[in-house]
C-alpha cells in the first residue's frame, strides 16, 4: 500500500514560522516521524510539498494513479482553492484533511474549508501528531475496506 | 489517567439510526472497542450518553473534577449549544471533538460547530474508528505534555 | 394503530399563556378533543408534554418503537433544535408538525423551522383544531399507505 | 356557505408533472374528491386554475365578493408574488394556504412564502389530501366562528 | 401633451381595500380629480389599471408611442417586477413613480423598489394627492424641458 | 400657517457642487422660488441650512414649537442619522422628505433612508422643483386636515 | 423535429429598445435568420413572444406536448420567475436559455437566473447570433441523443 | 413581595470558571449578598440554578405563580433559547436580565440576546454587583408600580 | 469623587417626546433625582446634554481630565457613532451606558450598540430610575476598586 | 485568424474524472473535434491546458499578442481567480467562456463566475459540443466585426 | 501652493490616547514636522482639527476655495460619514486619506471607509510619518499635474 | 539595507494594460525610478514579478532570509490569496502593500484585501509614485527603528 503525503503553502517554513502558533517541529521532522510509523504499518510513503496551487493539483493527479490514499494539509488553500477540491474529487484515491492548529479558534476565514466535503475524513489541532493520527486512520480504514 | 467519553443526542440509536449514514455499529460496540484500546494505552475510561443538553453539561462539569481529558461527540448540539461550549471552556480537562460522519458534506447547518474553538483538537469522518483515533491522540498528547 | 401526540415547551401553560395569541383552550381540552376523534378514527393515542429538549427526544425515540405515527408541536424548539430534528429523522414513525398560531405573521425568527424537512407534512394556524386536522390527515395517510 | 378553490401555475399539469414529486393524481381528480367532501360538509365550491398572476388576483378579488373563504395553492407564486399577497389581504374572505409537497425539504427558495402572513392557516405535504384537510378546517372554523 | 396614468395590482379595490391604510377614496375619484387638474394644466390623460404584469408592460409600451410621460403606481410589482423596470427603461416617455402610503414605514420588503432607478422621480405618502403632485411635477418638468 | 424648510450638509454648495448631478441652481434661488410659492399659498416660511447634525436637530426641535410643518432635505444624513430620525419623531410638526436627484439610481448606500419611516411623505428626483412640490403637498394636506 | 422559440418580456421592442445595449436588430429579423438556419438543419420552428408570465407558461406547456425542444430567452423573468422555472421542469422537452447581452457585466440582479438549473444549457452575449448558436447546439444534441 | 433569582448553565462553577473573566466570587457568595440586600428591601428571595433549559423553563413557570418578579441570568441560553424567551413571555411576573461580564466586548455571538425583548430591563458588566443592582431596580419599580 | 452625566440627542425633549414611550419625566427631574442620590453617595455630579456628536465628544474628553467616571445615555448615537466610541476608549474615566427604554424590543437597528464594548457596564429599560441604578453601581464599583 | 483554446485545472483528466458528470470524452478528443471545425472555418488553433493559475495567465498574455480570440474554460478558477479575470481584461483578444456541465445546477459556489463580466459571451451545459459552439460563435463574430 | 491638513475626532488627544496603539507623538509634534517638510517642499500649510462632523465639512468647503489640496485623517468618521464624503466630492481640491495605524488589523468595522472612493489616494500604518508621506505624494502629484 | 520589490499578476503588462486605468508607465520605468530613489536612500533593491501565486510565495520566503523589508503589489491576489497572506506573516521582513489605482472606487470586490492585516502599512492611488512613497516610508521606518 502506498500513501502520498501532500503539504501545501508555507509549510516548508515549519519550525521557523510563527512558532508560538505552529511549534518548532520542522517539516523534515514530521516526515521522519511519519516514515517511522509507515514502517510500523507496513506502508510506503511519498512526501511532497509545494507553495504552488497548480503543482499541488499535479501531485494529487499523480496520487490518483500511483497511490492508495492521500494525507493532505492544504494550508491556506483549504479556504478557497476549489481547484484543489476538484482535483481531490477527480481522483479515486481517498484523502484525509489535516490541520496542525485549531483552525476554528483563529480568524473567521480559517473556519471555512472548501475541500472537506470531498475528503473521507479530517483531523485538526494535534500539531505534528495530527499527521500520524491521519496516516493511522487512513491505513486502518483502507485495510478494513471501510474507506474506498 | 482517566478519560471521560461523552456522547450526545440520538447516539443511543446508533446501529438503527439511518444506517446508510451512520453504519450498523452500535454505541455499545464502540464503547467495547474503546475499552480495549484504553487497556492497551493503560488509561481508565468512563462512558456517558445523554439526549439532554443539561445532563451533558453536568457530565462535562464532573469530567472537570475527576478526569484528565474528554472525548466528546456533541452530535446535533455541536451546531448551536453555546451552553456546552461554555461548559467545555469552564473545566480544565482538555476535550477532543468527534464526529463519525463527514459533517462537511451534508446539510450546510452541519458545517458550523460552536464548540470547536474551545476544544484542543478534533476528528471527523472515520465512523466508529474516529473515537479510537481521538482517544489515542488525546492520551498521547497528555502523556507528552503537549496537550494541557 | 397508535399515534403519539408530543407537545413541546410552554404548551402546558395553554389557556393562561398569552390568551390573545393562543386562545383560552387548555392542553387538557385539546387532548380530550383528540381522544374523541381518535375513538372515531379507531386509533390509540399517547399524550406527552415536556419543557425539556432531552425528554422530548426520549419521547420521540419511544414513539419510534411503539407508535405508528407522531403528531408533534415542537413549539419554540421548532426554530433551533437540530437535536429534535435528528431524533425525528432517526425513527421510522412518520411525524406531522403542528403550530396553533400563524407563525409566519409573528417575529421573523418564528418563520424558520429546522424540523419541517424531516416531517411528512404540517399544519399551522387553526388553533386547537390544528391538532385534529393533523391527526386525521396522518391516520388517513397511514391507512391509505400514502404516508410511510 | 361558498368556498373558492384557487390553483396557481403549473398545477394544470398535475398527474404528468414530475410524478415522482407530485404523484399521478390529476387536478380533475382532486376537484372531484373536494366536491364530494363539500357535499358532505354542505358547502358550495368554485374551482379556478390559472398560470397567470394577474388572473389569480382577479379570482381572489371575485372571491372577496362572492365567497366565504378561499383555499389557495399559489404554487411557484408563493415564493415571490407580493401582488397575490396584497390581493389576499385586500379581501375579507379568509384564505388557507395549501402545498401538496414538503416544500421545506426541497430547494431553499421554496421555504419562503410571501403569502403565509396574510392567510389564516396552512397545510403542506399530504398530497391531494392536503386540499381536503384545508377545506375541512376552513369550513369548520367558519361554522364555529373561529375563523373570520 | 399626453400623459398616461398607469395603476398596478389591487388598486381597483381602492376605497374598500384596507381603508385604515389606503383611505376610502376610490380609484374613480382619483381619476376624476386628476382629470380636473389635467384640464387646468392643459394636458390630455389616459387611465389604465391592471392586475396583470404583462398587461402593465403592454400599457407602458403603448405609452412609449403615444404619450409624453407616465405616472405609474406599480403597487406590489414595485418590489420585484424587473420586467416592468425593463419596460420603463425601454420606452422614451419619462415616468414618475407614485405610492399613496408611506411604504417606508411598513413591512421591510416594501422598502425595495426595483423601478425607481429608471424613473425620473417619485412621490410617496400623500394619499390620493400623491397622483396630483406627480402629474403637476411631470407636466411642469416636461414644459420646462427639465425632464426628457 | 408656518413651514420650516431645513437643508442638510453640503447643500450650501448647490450650484457649484457637481453641477452635472445637481444642476446650477443655487440654494438661494431655490429659497426665492419657494418664497414666491409660499406667498401664493399664503404661508410663512423659515429657511435654515447646516452642515452639522446637531444643529439640524436643534432646528427640528425649534420647528416643533413654532412651525406647522417641515420640508427637509437631510442630504447625506438621510442614510445614517438616527438622531435626526428621532428628532423628527419627537416633534409634532409633520415632515416631508426631499431629494433633488434620483437617489435610487446612484450608489447603493443612497437607497437607504433612515428618516422616511417617520416622515408623512417624500419626493425625489425633480431638482429644484422637488421643494416646491413638497411645499404644495404639505400645505394642501395641512389645510385639508389630511396630514397631522 | 420541432423546436419552439420563446421570447419573454420587452423583446418585442428589440431594435428600438436601448439600441446601445441590444443593437438595432429587430425580433422579426432574428426570427427570419433562425428560420433560415432551421431550414438548413431540417427542423420546424414555432415562434412566440409575450410580455405575460402566465402566457409564457402556457407556451411552455404547449411546447411540452408538440415540440422536441425549446429555445427560450426569459428576459427579465430570468431573474425571479420561479413559475417559469417550474414550467420548464414540468415538461419533457429540453430547453436552452438564451441572453443576447452579457448579463454578467450589468446590474448585479441580472447575474441571478432562477431558470438555469432546469435548462440543459445556455448561451449569452452574442447578440442575435446567440439564438442561432442555441438552435444549432440544441438540434445537434437532440440528433445525437446527447440531450434528452 | 417575593422575587425568584434564576441562574442558568455553568453559573454553578462561578469562582472556579475562567476567573480572569468572571472573578473569584462564588454563586453562594452572590446569593448571600443578595439575601442581605433582600432583607434591607424587605422582600423574600428564592434561588435556583440549573444547567438544563427545561428545568429553567419549569422554574420560570413556577415564578409565574408564586413570585412577583424574576431576576434571571440565562448565561449561554441568552443567545439562542427561544423556549426560555417564550416562558418569560408566558408568565405575568416581570423579569430583569443580568449578565456579570461585558457580553458586548467578547465573541460576536454573545451580543445577541433572544430574551431581552420580553424582559422589562437589564444590566450587564458589574460582576456580582450586577445582581444587586437588578434586585434593587426591580423591587423599586414594583413598589412604585412602574414595573408590571 | 466626581461623575459626569452625559445625555445625547433629543433627550432635552424628555417629558414631551413620545411620552407613551419615554414617560413624562423631564430631563430636569432626572437630574434633580440624581443630585439627591449623589448627595447620599457623597459624590459630585456634572450634567451635560447636547444634540451634537462633536460636543458630546468634547464633553467626554473633559470628563477624562476632571471626572472619575461617566454615566452616558448616547441615545441615537449609540447605534452608529464610532467617534463617541473612540472618545470613550480614549479617556481613562470608566463609563456606564444607560438607556431608559427596552431598546431590544423596538426597531431592529436599536439593538446594535457601537459603544457597549468600551463601557464597563450598562443598564436599560427602567425609565428615569435607570440613571440612578447606573450612578449607584458606578460609584460602588469605583469605591470598591472593582471598576477602573 | 488564430484562436487560442485554453483549458484550466483538472480538465486534463477529462474522460476519467467523474464520468457521470463530465462524460467519457477526453480532452484530446475535444481538441481533435475542434481542429476539424477550425479547418472548416479556416482558422488556426492553439491548444493549452494547465492546472496552474500563473501559467494560465501567461497563456492569456501570449494570446494577447498572437491570437485574435480566446476560447477559455477556466474550470474551478472561474469561481475565484480575479487574477485570470484581470488577465482577460488586460489583453485585446476577446474571450468566450465555456463550461461543459450545467454549473447552475450543482453546488451553489459554482454559480459565481468572476470572469464572465470581462468575456464577450459564454456557453454552458453542452458537453464537448460546448467548445465547438463557442468557436463557431467567436469566429463568426470576429468575421462579422461584431466582436472586437 | 497651499495644502489644508484636516484632522478628525479624538486626534486632539494624540500622545495620551491609547499610546500602545497610537504612540506618544502629539498632534502638535506632527504639525511641527509637517511644517518643516512643507518648508522644504515650498508649500503653505493650514492645520485644523475638530471633533465635530459639521465643522469638518465646513473646513473641507473652505479648502475648496482657498487650498490646492487636502490631507485628511477622518478618524472614526471614515467609517460612516457620508456627509464628509459628499463634502470631499463637492470641492475641487484633491484629497489624500491618512490613517496612522493599520486599520485593517483592528475591529472589522474599521476596514470600511466611505471616503476612499472620492480621494485621489491614501496611506495607512506609518504612524506620524504617514502624514509626511501623504504631503509629499500630494505635492509631487500636484506639481507634476498628475493629480488634479 | 536590502529591500525586495515584489509585483504580482498582470503587472508585467503595465503600460499596455488598460492605460486609461493604469497609465502608460511600464514596470521597467517604475523599477528604474525606484532604483534611482534607492541610490539616494542608500539601500539595495531586488525586483521580482510573477503571475504565479506559488512563485510569489517563494519570493516572499526568500525575502525573509535575505531582505530587510518588502514592497509588494499583490495585484489581483490581494483580494483572495490567503496563501500570500500567510507567507507575509511567516517571514520577519516587514511588508508595505502598494496599489497604483484607487482600488476603493472600482468594483466592490477590489475593496477587500486579505493581506493588509499582516502588512505594516500601505499606499494606494498615486500611480507609479506609489512605489516610491512606499520605499521611502519603509526605509525611513526601518532606519528609525519604528518598523520592525
Amino acid at each position: 500500500m502506498k500513501i502520498m503525503v501532500i503539504n501545501g503553502p508555507n509549510l516548508n517554513l515549519l519550525g521557523t514560522r510563527e512558532p508560538e502558533m505552529y511549534g518548532d517541529t520542522t517539516l523534515e521532522t514530521i516526515e521522519t516521524r511519519l516514515a517511522s510509523l509507515a514502517h510500523e504499518l507496513d506502508v510506503e510513503l511519498e512526501f511532497v510539498q509545494s507553495n504552488s496551487e497548480g503543482e499541488l493539483i499535479d501531485h494529487i493527479h499523480r496520487a490518483g494513479t500511483r497511490a492508495d490514499g492521500i494525507v493532505i494539509n492544504p494550508a491556506a488553500y483549504t479556504h478557497y482553492s476549489i481547484a484543489i477540491r476538484d482535483a481531490l474529487a477527480a481522483v479515486s484515491a481517498p484523502a484525509v484533511e489535516v490541520h496542525m492548529t485549531n483552525v476554528h479558534g483563529r480568524e473567521p476565514f480559517r473556519r471555512r474549508s472548501v475541500v472537506s466535503a470531498v475528503c473521507v475524513g479530517g483531523l485538526w489541532g494535534f500539531g505534528a501528531a495530527t499527521y500520524e493520527g491521519a496516516l493511522r486512520l487512513l491505513v486502518d480504514g483502507l485495510n478494513a475496506d471501510e474507506i474506498s
